[in-house]
């Protein structure tokens, strides 16, 4: 099976549905003209497609080894990394100052797409790479940049995030991972990680581990959090390294997938790190990566989605089995209305997903680089309510898209050696990690919604309104149908977005948050249905093929998902309620 | 993790919901009464809780191996069947002249839920022994049942069945395995068959394999499938056994789950074999299997939906992590709002899929012993429509509550070690085999809801408006409440039937097969709606724990499949109409 990267449909959303165009002449994207996007793509689709998906599967059935000498990739996945390290990838987002191409991350972001469907295992070490580099961007000293940036944008270092400890997941705040200081300015970390990726191999010269520890002095809790930089090896003065840091994987994790990506346990004995930012300030560098980690997982949940849909699609196609009027012979099963309904579901939702983080791409990008005040302002409230969105939303679409697509494969789905089998392994991880999906709807309601007296929301629905008055304006009777879904799904979504502020405002905040996940849930179908349906409008200046495409997913999506969206006001404002009266005879507390 | 079966849960859901009253006293169930389903229930209970469930992880990690003395089970599986065997198990539901306990099939079903829970992969082998029961209870010559039954119903032997073929899984008529007749009424068996679940293994002394087969004068496609009789061992006259016959496993497949649970590719080659019922007439024959088959698959969902409800509980109140107003310290997850939205979702989504089998079960008991013709006729038709259903909502179910249940435990449930990760991997294939789901789709609104131009659903939904007037005449607001939910949930039901029934006449019925899949999702969750609210209204002379147990799960239910029923009628009446018109863009055809 080969992955063929979906190159205009991901121009097409980052163009007509995201807001790419927006980016054109902003400080910092200088690089940046829109004739770029078409030979990027290109690129990275072969890179993706002849390099990355032909590992896919071998790595998953020999995965990562833990050997004497540490951990040892996959065969052949040193080499693909060489090839993705010279194609100079990693910096197509990072400033031209440390080595980067200065592009928007919007458009890293269909790069990544690319790399994560082909092999998931693989996207891993540059999703982290990635949040390193964002990390040091934003929180180190010149100095600190200027040592370890150039190498890591260039990819001949790679990098990690250290956060969980046994006792610590969710609850960052628990580490106890220790740092001492030393007398020049270092600090001796010591302590043990868990579930770090790719903490360990052999696929590049060096490996910096951001590491969140305690300092001797610091208060309990997560306000006594602090971030260390601890590389694999340390860097000599002129920049070439040195020796080898006291800390070590001791252990990979056995896991049901993206088994060729290494996870491992980390043991730091008095490593050599240093420190990051303020002092006891850590979680708020951490964030700096995790709010990247968290998109790019989302992105992960719309790549394996992407997958399994080219994966089912060609089963559909070759696959014969029973009869259909007008095919003679046994008919391949895409012939079948319901293995079709099954198909665009799975497209149909990827599409949305794709949708909602390019979305959140670009304005991540214009908070950074929109010269207007207030421009900066909302797209920053964008970005920042449409990461838990796009996280979770689109993992537990990754997820229920694989098993569609396993289930069109029939039996032979539920082989090891089939794709799709393992694509429905590799997608669980997602909805888990980077913050699991409950975090990223408390976190929706919380910070996002909450936190900004719903203002974010408020910009998104008056988003959704304009789509709604461009669909009705064409008089397109498909799309003014379309449009009346959407409105109904936007009613709904602002009806719950009132209850919910209201709820999060009284004391006994168990009501709001027992409807945080049904919350962000809804939230993403309408959303996902708004893009939609600007797809479908903005095609109508497309080939007759793209409009009828867009038009198709769009409908489909109204006729379910946003149809459906009114029926879900209930089971948030009411459902909870049920189960927080019922919580001693059903849990006994 | 020991899996404690739900005793009072599913004692209640037979008597209170289920109907299992209604067979007192009918002819065949001379040897039950009520008083009989506690002690049985705790019996199996014991067997499940302290035999299955402990190999459950251990035959995970095992598998079954091939080798050259033919398949070895699993460690201990051997020893664990022993137990069930002499407890009597198998002939549960088997008339007593057979060596059966004629207990009704629904309680054997209860019992199936607690073996299939503890360990799916050990279910498996008694599932398809039952079958092959069947087979021979409904179309075996005398002769047959004589030299197969007891042993079969002892359990000494265990039964398969033999259908798919590498060119022909759904569509079983596309099958090319040879039976030629032999001088002395016997026939020569030759071909392949592939997934064939215990199609081999050494834990009882012979398999008794029923095995779909081509005469040499067969017409082409599924009439001119005949089903015959091939055991692994030859039968004596007095009844010992004779000679190994010329049939044996060949390859084992590598499963995503159910790794204990042998699936064997068969080699027949000219193994000897007696017709099954008439010549040609195979299909039917092994319909009666199918059927009895789909229902326990459907079980399965709710076995292994009850398991990942369970680990998960148990999980949720030994992890902690954060802290929650009114507890010191890091606090059990169970005191997280949003965890216990999420257990509720598993355990009423659990306990619809357990009352829509259980009924189904009651439904097929009194097809068979209903004394007036008219109950007889309306039993029948109620059993023919749940099935599909019985087996596709509640397998659904099953891998959506199995992820659910993995993601509770964050992390450690994306482990191979961690049993909710097993409960993903195994819970898969229920959609699959035994005619997958969408196969389900098409029977239901093919034979089951057009062939009897509606009469069956009109059936359920006439006990749906019972139901709902039983719960309001109780006057209790949180009753009347729920007693509207399910009104609005019958009456887009009720809709989407008038729509379905009517898109079925219709020459082109693509139209109608688009909607199969959703209209399928909604009958589950209406009927499953109606179940729980009978549950509730029942369990008013319960109780307090009872009560308030029945009521928040059939609230919450309420508030959130029945209150989205109605937004889910445009998916089926609208839904397909979009991809269809733009099949050609979407899909080139």
């Amino acid at each position: 099976m080969a992955y063929e990267a979906p190159i205009n449909d991901m121009a097409f959303t980052l163009q007509a549905v995201a807001g790419l165009p927006k980016l054109e002449g902003l400080p910092g994207f200088e690089a940046y003209d829109a004739d770029l996007i078409a030979p990027i793509l290109e690129e990275a689709g072969k890179l993706a497609r002849d390099v990355l998906a032909p590992l896919n599967q071998s790595g998953d059935a020999a995965g990562a080894q833990l050997t004497e000498d540490g951990v040892k990739a996959a065969p052949g996945f040193a080499e693909a990394y060489a090839q993705f390290r010279e194609g100079g990838w990693m910096g197509l987002s990072v400033p031209e100052e440390w080595g980067g191409q200065g592009l928007p991350k919007a458009l890293a972001l269909a790069v990544m797409e690319m790399i994560h469907a082909a092999n998931m295992s693989f996207g891993l070490c540059p999703l982290l790479s990635f949040g390193a580099i964002e990390a040091l961007l934003h929180h180190g000293t010149d100095a600190q940049k200027q040592t370890y940036l150039p190498n890591l944008v260039a990819g001949n270092w790679t990098g990690t995030m250290n956060l969980t400890e046994p006792q610590a997941g969710s609850d960052v705040g628990a580490l106890k991972t220790k740092a001492v200081p030393n007398e020049d300015g270092s600090y001796a970390i010591s302590g043990q990680k868990i579930f770090i990726t790719w903490g360990d191999h052999d696929i590049a010269e060096n490996i910096i581990h951001l590491v969140l520890a305690r300092l001797p002095d610091a208060p309990a809790g997560s306000r006594g959090v602090s971030l260390f930089l601890v590389p694999k090896f340390l860097v000599n003065e002129d920049g070439s390294l040195g020796a080898r840091n006291s800390l070590k994987c001791i252990g990979l994790e056995k896991k049901i997938g993206i088994h060729a990506s290494p996870t491992c346990v980390m043991e730091y004995d008095g490593a050599t790190g240093w420190l990051i930012g303020e002092a006891n300030k850590g979680l708020a560098c951490m964030f700096t990566m995790m709010n990247s980690a968290r998109l790019n997982v989302g992105l992960e949940g719309v790549a394996v989605g992407e997958a399994a849909y080219q994966t089912a699609f060609e089963y559909a196609q070759e696959r014969k089995q029973g009869k259909v009027q007008g095919v003679d012979g046994p008919a391949p099963i895409l012939h079948h209305a319901d293995v079709r309904r099954t198909l665009t579901t799975m497209r149909a939702r990827v599409a949305a997903a794709r949708a909602i983080c390019y979305a959140c791409g670009v304005a991540a990008d214009l908070a950074d680089a929109a010269t207007d005040e207030q421009a900066r302002h909302a797209a920053k409230l964008r970005e920042d309510l449409l990461t838990p969105i796009a996280k979770a939303w689109s993992t537990d679409m990754g997820v229920e898209v694989a098993s569609l697509g396993l289930q069109i494969h029939g039996g032979m789905g539920f082989m090891n050696e089939t794709l799709a089998a393992q694509l429905y392994r590799d997608a669980r991880i997602a909805p888990i990690y980077e913050g699991t999906n409950g975090i990223q709807a408390i976190d929706l309601v919380g910070r996002k919604l909450s936190g900004t007296n719903g203002e974010s929301m408020r910009l998104i629905l008056g988003d959704i309104d304009a789509t709604i008055r461009e669909a009705r304006a064409t008089n397109e009777p498909q799309l003014v149908q379309i449009a009346d879904r959407l409105r109904a799904g936007a009613d709904a979504l602002r009806e719950a977005t009132g209850w919910m502020l209201t709820a999060m405002k009284e004391r006994d905040q168990d009501k709001a948050l027992a409807g945080a996940t049904a919350y962000l849930a809804l939230a993403g179908d309408v959303i996902g249905g708004h893009f939609l349906t600007r797809a479908a409008t903005a095609a109508r200046s497309s080939d007759t093929a793209t409009r009828a495409r867009n038009l198709a997913l769009a409908g489909f999506f109204a006729e379910t998902a946003l149809a459906e969206a009114p029926g879900r006001v209930p089971g948030i404002t009411e459902g909870g309620q049920t189960f927080l009266e019922g919580s001693e005879a059903l849990f006994g507390i």
